[in-house]
């Protein structure tokens, strides 16, 4: 198996890679799966007994909710995502986080702008109800346009705002204060395959929020190609 | 004892106020450090014997890093404090967190204007390197006035398409994207005191971001107020 | 309501016991469910309202698997089990556990001797494959009788030579080796609601091992009484 | 670097060996330090420097206490270990572990028996109080000796009652009531780097239990070889 390391995007400048994953076990080759067996035939004493075996094993593991051998599998990944995703995405307190510091290095000037059809979604009747307006107006393409303008003259003054107070010396981490919450920022995250199932579970589902959902998918298109049976099992019962 | 639950002020709108503390273990009266110490007797399977013997305890298990007894009192608090103070305090993944949500109410129109002083601050000669700004000019009380200007145009911006957005049928989730890290939210945080003194621990610390360490201060009065003994050695011995 | 803190038996020396609950919010009486909906509320910037509507609320968070706000209540017990039985227990990782150590204090001579009914339950024909016997003799009332004057032998040599080590002056941490897994320990354990019902869920099905099964049961029995329409909705739906 | 993966053996029939480590981030060579780099870089937007100039960044972030890029590596370890230490390890609730079942493979007669040096260790003047013997005699030599043999008879009897037991068709998991705690299991766990190093802080400290620090000792050596940079760190300011 060749991993595929190169990024998946997702909305206008983000993306989701995968940097590393491990779950070889005592395996000399990149079989990111086996991990997860060896982990269990630890509780009988058993041995690695080669995927035509095996795959019946890891079946009756996930179906029976034995999560633990999970652990014994994961991965790295790299987001670039906004603000406001990334908030939903650290509400998970089992992945391990690095995100990019505004009190480091300044924010890049990428601002996360819907495209008119994502906009119109919520017009759609199996629209979330969490999503729906609350003017009762009709949204149409011409009003999305002209919301549209005046979110480009918010991120404009937020980063007028955000570049003259660095230049004028005031401090990085209060100059940011305008920054909008769907500025961009990039940040690794770490857990465990089961821990990334759980992450899965709940943000791939219909009611998750868009965009985040977006992203759970490029996970899950990762997972798929670096962990196919669990993940096939995945799609057979989340 | 009496509990005081009112709110302690923070920055301009901000507050951390007590809700719900537990930790009387099997004791009638509101003690609540008992909880420690009767967990910790559980050990010996000695019984709680009154402070005056159970007060070198609670000092012997906090001197000698026992930290597991103090997971058998905790606290409920809420707190209203910018995204931005938000963001950093949910990467303590040992708390629960409930948060008001964009999608399911408007965000209120409060935001964090730092005051001049707080500005000026960056020029002190014991300033934080990480805090340092980054042009090279020397922040005048001037600039730091003209900044502020900016600063309110954009929160401006910001504030009218997103109700804008709201009135014209924009998804909420979507409506909030221009919506500043200086916005205002509001949560409940729960955690072991265990977990609470680690939180006050990094964020009392005079590395800390100034907003968030004075956030660490007001949870700190009202531990101080609440477990007194574990208060006492907390300070001693952070 | 009234707290019930007395013991519920569990095996023939074992017990589980309300400690104390938590979960009250800002209410002033006893009602440990009303933190739950609190912290829900906080999402949408509402009051508790009332348990006649609020009720609604519970179950919603509840069936839409919304699980923080169940971390805004939780409790502390006190168990009495065998080794073999705690040490499933302590593999729920979000639990604080004090148990009683044999470093401090000498054990109590109380071992667990299951029933005659207990062992003879193997040969039912629904029973768990993975209690099956190994030796494929079948189990008869009077083999199981003379397996009990083993068990007992072993249990006696087991107390005969702790307490001789302990005299002889060998250390606790060492005299403690021939302890066997079926003596008692003691400890308190905490957790909140959301954790309580995720360890229900698994030591309450009917294929987790028969002992940590009463053990949950007896949990169950304290949180019916203490947070009941919570414990109605989990009967529903565990 | 070449993995070491030869069990290093513990007490009298136990080990610990290196399964797996992770850690190599975007690099193609088997340094399991460099992940930890660019968890890092990611707050600064940096890339890895070359360890001339990464190793002073590691030694910052370690001795400001920046945790979380420690949890961007780690390790699989086997280990073969007394229940009495298993116990202990099992409070750490930052590892996954996955341990042989007796439900579902016979235990090995596998039984800790201490060295008559291990015995009289007791006797030192720097012995740690709460391992103190209690009857107040001065433990002999002679002693010491009758002891091990009263430990024997106990393991003798343990053992003839549970193999006795799966004959006879005593279910597995009663069978093994009177198994004693020096008996041996095995299984594997899984930490990041950071949670390593916080077991090692506790469990190689001279106040912890002799057994379980002879094993954090062995955890500490693979450490020492697939982790050096971070191992050199944690010598000088555990």
């Amino acid at each position: 198996m060749r991993l595929n390391k190169l990024p998946i995007q997702v909305l206008d400048h983000g993306f989701v890679r995968l940097i590393e994953p491990w779950g070889k076990g005592e395996g000399k080759f990149p079989d990111y799966e086996r991990g997860i067996i060896e982990a269990a035939r630890q509780s009988t004493q058993g041995k690695f007994r080669g995927w035509r075996t095996d795959r019946k094993l890891l079946s009756t593991l996930y179906t029976g909710k034995h999560a633990t051998p999970f652990e014994f599998a994961g991965m790295v990944v790299e987001v670039r995502a906004p603000i406001a995703v990334v908030r939903e995405w650290h509400r998970h307190r089992t992945q391990a986080y690095n995100e990019m510091s505004a009190r480091y290095a300044p924010l890049p000037d990428l601002k996360y702008t819907p495209s008119l059809d994502r906009l119109l979604e919520v017009n759609t009747p199996d629209r979330n109800k969490q999503a729906g307006n609350v003017g009762g107006v009709e949204l149409t393409p011409a009003r999305a346009m002209s919301w549209l303008r005046l979110l480009e003259q918010a991120y404009t003054a937020s980063e007028i705002a955000y570049r003259y107070g660095l230049k004028m010396g005031i401090a990085k981490e209060i100059a940011r204060l305008p920054m909008p919450v769907g500025q961009y920022t990039q940040m690794r995250c770490q857990a465990s395959l089961r821990n990334w199932l759980a992450f899965l579970t709940l943000r791939m589902d219909p009611r998750a929020q868009k965009e985040i959902r977006l992203y759970a998918n490029a996970v899950g298109q990762i997972i798929e190609h670096t962990f196919p049976q669990t993940w096939a099992l995945f799609q057979e019962q989340p």
